[in-house]
This record gives structure tokens, sequence and C-alpha cells, in this order.
């Protein structure tokens, strides 16, 4: 392979465009930058809760539920399915949406699903250092590795029993900042 | 501005990676992939509803819902009523999250929310060849842009009484290619 230079990108206005975009300087490459989709879901088994113990950074040692960044050519639903299975090697099945959050800060955009265990077996995927199933009380609050991880879990024990609801966003006033 | 070369991706999977990712061949920058975020909304005056008559490729003559690409570091709220103001000129209010859906041939998410205008003003916008408010049964059925434009306008109509309702999602079986 011929060696390669670093990358070098500088932000400017393209040309027929009217925002700052990221132009590599050698080739003009424009390298759009987008929102990123995270998809996850609050898993039930019962009465218990699904969490999984980050074993990566950010917030690596602290608790999330089963979720991460959308691939292409899946769809939202079947995102949060296989976030699952890796991080938790848990078999799930969708329910419902939960709620669509969005962090600004990181231009992120959080759809997370109801959804529930459809075989009991679960243990820690390579991202997770443990995996655990927790009544609602027992959840380590102090502990959980995002803020919309406290609303994810809060919202729905607040609709956890009705069938359907209209799915959540943000709470008022937050924008997932620490 | 020195001469530039064209942009030279090719398709292999980085080291510590296990997907295939756009690499640069002259200076191994990672173009990551990801879905794109489409935010829109059925927008309503009374009993009308707010179509836009495309002035752009793709589906250049079509009607759809003002929607478009969420851009970074904004809330999928504030983008959908910007998208509003874009190609409508129109100031809108959002009620509540219509609809997620997929299309994973695109991998695209859409978040597509139920709004009302805030004042009765509207006008086409450059990407907007006309704009008009219609009575559900006068929609231009057969000339809507997407059909994802078809999937909210007929949810949208299911619930237009009810104040609350679950977030839609895909019809069933539908994927959204024409």
């Amino acid at each position: 392979m011929a060696e390669q230079k670093e990358p070098s990108f500088e932000h400017r206005v393209p040309e027929g465009d009217n925002r700052l975009r990221q132009v590599c300087t050698d080739c003009g490459f424009i390298a759009y930058e987008n929102p990123k989709v995270v998809v996850g879901a609050v898993v039930t088994l019962g009465d218990k809760i699904l969490l999984c113990r980050r074993a990566i950074q950010p917030r690596k040692g602290y608790w999330t539920l089963p979720a991460g960044f959308m691939e292409l050519h899946e769809s939202a639903e079947t995102g949060a399915a296989r976030e699952a299975f890796e991080e938790a090697n848990a078999r799930i099945e969708i329910d419902g949406l939960l709620a669509a959050y969005t962090i600004p800060r990181l231009s992120q955009v959080q759809l997370i699903y109801r959804a529930h265990l459809i075989d009991p077996q679960i243990s820690a995927g390579t991202e997770s250092l443990e995996v655990g199933l927790f009544d609602y009380v027992d959840i380590p609050w102090d502990e959980l590795a995002f803020p919309s991880v406290r609303w994810a879990l809060t919202q729905f024990n607040d609709v956890r029993d009705r069938k359907t609801f209209p799915a959540f966003t943000n709470p008022p006033g937050e924008s997932g900042d620490h």
C-alpha cells in the first residue's frame, strides 16, 4: 500500500450549500456530518428489567440499557434487538416505541423501545462487564451511565401497566447533558 | 488553492472493526456511513392538511409533507419546525410524535410529528413549487412523493380526533420501497 498522509479537512461552505461542512483540502471530498441514531430497549422478564454494566468508554463501569448505534439497512426495531443480543446475549421481542429522545449536544436521536425477553438466558456480551435483571426499586440509580437511561426507566415505570401509551420525549427542560 | 484530485475511497474492514467501511486510499480517512434522520410533520389548520409540491429531485412535482434531513445540534422537533418553515414558510407548533418509520433500503429513520399552524399564512419555499391546505378527501393520493407520506396521512387520519395515541411505525409488510 502507498504511504498515507494524515486526513486534512477544513471547515467551509461548499459551493451551492449554505452551511459549514468538513471538506478535504486534498481532494474536495465533503464529509457530511449528520445526527446519529441510537436504538435500544427497556427489556423486561416479568417485573424485572435488564441492565448492562458497560465494559467500554464512555462511562465504563456504569449501568445502561442495551442500546447502540443503528447500522445501515436495518430497521430501528431490528437494531434494538441486535444490540440486546450483542450486549447481553438477550433474545427479545419489541412491544412498541417507548420514547424518541434528542441529545442536541451530541447530535443524537435515541429510539428506545419497550420489549420483553423471549428466553430468560442472558449473559454479558463483549461490551458488557456484567448484565442483570433488576426490580425497579433495586435499580442502581446513582450508577446509571447516561441521563437518558434514567429517563427511559422512569417513563417506562409510569406506563408499565398500560398496553399502549403515547411515545415519550425528553423530560421538560432536559437536554441529556450530565 | 492547490489542484485537487478526485476523492478515492475503497470498501474494506478497518483494523479493529468488523464491518466494511469506506476508507480513503490516499489518507486512510474512514467515512463512516450511518442511517440518516428525516424529520417532518403532518401540519393542520382546522380540518385542512398542509402539503408541498416538490421543486427538487427526487420526485419533483409530487406532493409531500414538509420534511427533510435533521441537522446537527438541533432537536428532532426543532428540525421538523425548521423544515416546515423552509419549505412552506409555515410557522408551526408540534403536538406530539405521530410515527417513527424506518426505510432500510435508504437507511433512513423518519420521525413524523403531528403539528398545527400558528399562523395561517403559508407560501412556497425554494424547495417547493407550491404549497396547499387540503381536506383529507381532496388529498392528491396518486401524486404523493413517497410511500411514507401516504402512511403518515392515513395514520394521522385514524387518530385525528384523539388527544393522545401510541406512535405508529411502518404499516405491516411495508418497507417504504415504491
